[in-house]
């Protein structure tokens, strides 16, 4: 297991900042990655569900991986989501993703039709990884069945394994079942790594051995995500993770990526951050007040969150 | 409503068949459509559910498209389904389908995201709309909530039709639920037509006043079809309806479309329509003579069914 190196951390699920066409605007995307950096995380993940990845076409996705690294983002650092629900474009967007150095994809089953039998989730991860047939290749399962509606079953995980044991090197579970998160850990950590999106489990997970996480709070609280993983049986384990809950308690008020979107423009004082891409619709200017409010109360202190 | 007049009859939902590598077989799905025309269809869908259509990337389906038109199919015969989950391809394969002549579109709201709020919904809409900007376009609203899981509400139907009354000029409604089909039509219909995709439902609906359907059972049964729509209330309509019933039941015992391409392999004699593309399994030798005997049993006629 040479890769579990450097696949460990906090690599926040990066929200998407847009320009006033609603198309991504690189150079905030690569200033805020780089702000992740310098606050501790070991990457970035770029195109994930929190980033409204599949709302943008594979044109605009290369684009911005290319600018991502050509603004100062190691691509090294960078696990970036290449999920489409046609197999050719995650076969393109995953062979770019390699060819420029990114550490690794996080990588969906096809989301569109669902009912899908097992060996047809296999056979798609089987046919983007035969098809890039580049062992540099390192490939996270990406289970998140509330959104997509197709769920990834022990079998598919263990054939894959058995299959591809150098490039498949984790699930990051965001369905937020912790009895499912616990028995992929079980299951398959190790070799695998599991990483769960679900930021309140994080410290039960890290407890049994999972180093990392891919989350969407670290965006806004990178340091306390950090703690929640690297420090879950610290002094400060428990009031880390009520302040997790109580910021969580927040979004819940929202639609969560319009209200993350809405945190960066207070927290960066910069209104374009509020902007989404359709079908997600932006904070109405009442939302936005009233999240202000919110986030008064909550007092976030970038310096450790 | 001087476009009703083409909008009426049967247009299949096209099967897409493939070639032993998975890609299109443009000169098969070109013959496919010129036989259900030579059967009296009116038009023919390609790349909806039962197309398998997001599993194609947008440039496999513009180049099907110029395909089908250059193999002989009258462009304004086609209504295609140019849904996609990023906007950008979304409008791509309408201007794409618009500047071809085609029809017109079937569009699906983005199906990525879930709980998404009825403005976004509204918004997706506007936003293909407005990006093609040409008056020759004709959408038709797509509802297929249990795949997408993103539901077409009225409010969202009613906005769009008052903002677009030239543009938007139907629902399909493949929800299988009838009494929401029936609320549509009793709230849209006229000046919309309203088609249902669950073939029980066609003769209720036929009775309300719609005059045709997309319909994936058409591939097969395209004269069968039109009698529900058209002879609803005709001598053979018990029979009809019994007869779709009973081969309903047979495609219920494998996976929909896989079942759907293994009887046009038996009927077409060719092994290669048994090919789906993944998530989809293709039926299993078992399972395909399992449906040979189904079929036999049917006895489909082709120059009646």
């Amino acid at each position: 297991m040479t890769h579990t190196i450097p696949y460990q951390g906090i690599w926040p699920a990066l929200l998407t900042p847009l320009t006033p066409t609603l198309d991504i605007d690189i150079p905030s995307f690569a200033r805020h990655s780089k702000s992740l950096f310098a606050a501790g995380c070991t990457g970035v993940t770029p195109f994930g569900t929190t980033g409204e990845g599949p709302s943008f076409s594979v044109a605009e996705r290369i684009a911005a991986v290319d600018g991502l690294i050509a603004g100062g983002v190691p691509a090294g650092r960078i696990l970036v989501s290449t999920s489409a629900a046609a197999l050719p474009d995650a076969v393109e967007l995953t062979r770019h993703a390699v060819q420029s150095g990114c550490f690794g994809v996080l990588l969906l089953p096809p989301f569109f039709l669902k009912g899908v039998p097992d060996q047809g989730i296999i056979d798609c991860y089987a046919q983007v990884i035969d098809k890039i047939a580049d062992e540099r290749l390192r490939v996270v399962l990406y289970h998140i069945p509330q959104v997509t509606g197709v769920r990834l079953s022990h079998h598919v995980i263990a054939s894959l394994m058995q299959r591809y044991p150098k490039t498949i090197i984790g699930i990051k579970d965001s369905s937020g079942e912790r009895l499912g998160s616990l028995a992929f850990a079980k299951a398959f950590m190790p070799p695998l790594q599991v990483w769960v999106g679900n930021e309140p489990d994080l410290q039960v997970m890290a407890a049994q051995g999972s180093i990392g996480a891919v989350s969407g709070v670290a965006n806004v609280m990178p340091r306390l995500l950090q703690r929640l993983v690297a420090q879950f049986d610290g002094a400060n384990a428990a009031r880390d993770m009520a302040r997790v809950k109580a910021f969580i308690g927040i979004l819940g008020g929202y639609g969560m990526t319009a209200a993350f979107k809405g945190i960066m423009a207070i927290l960066e004082n910069d209104a374009g951050w509020r902007r989404v891409r359709a079908p997600l619709v932006a904070l109405s200017d009442a939302e936005f007040e009233r999240l202000q409010v919110d986030m008064k109360s909550f007092a976030l202190d970038r310096a450790a969150d």
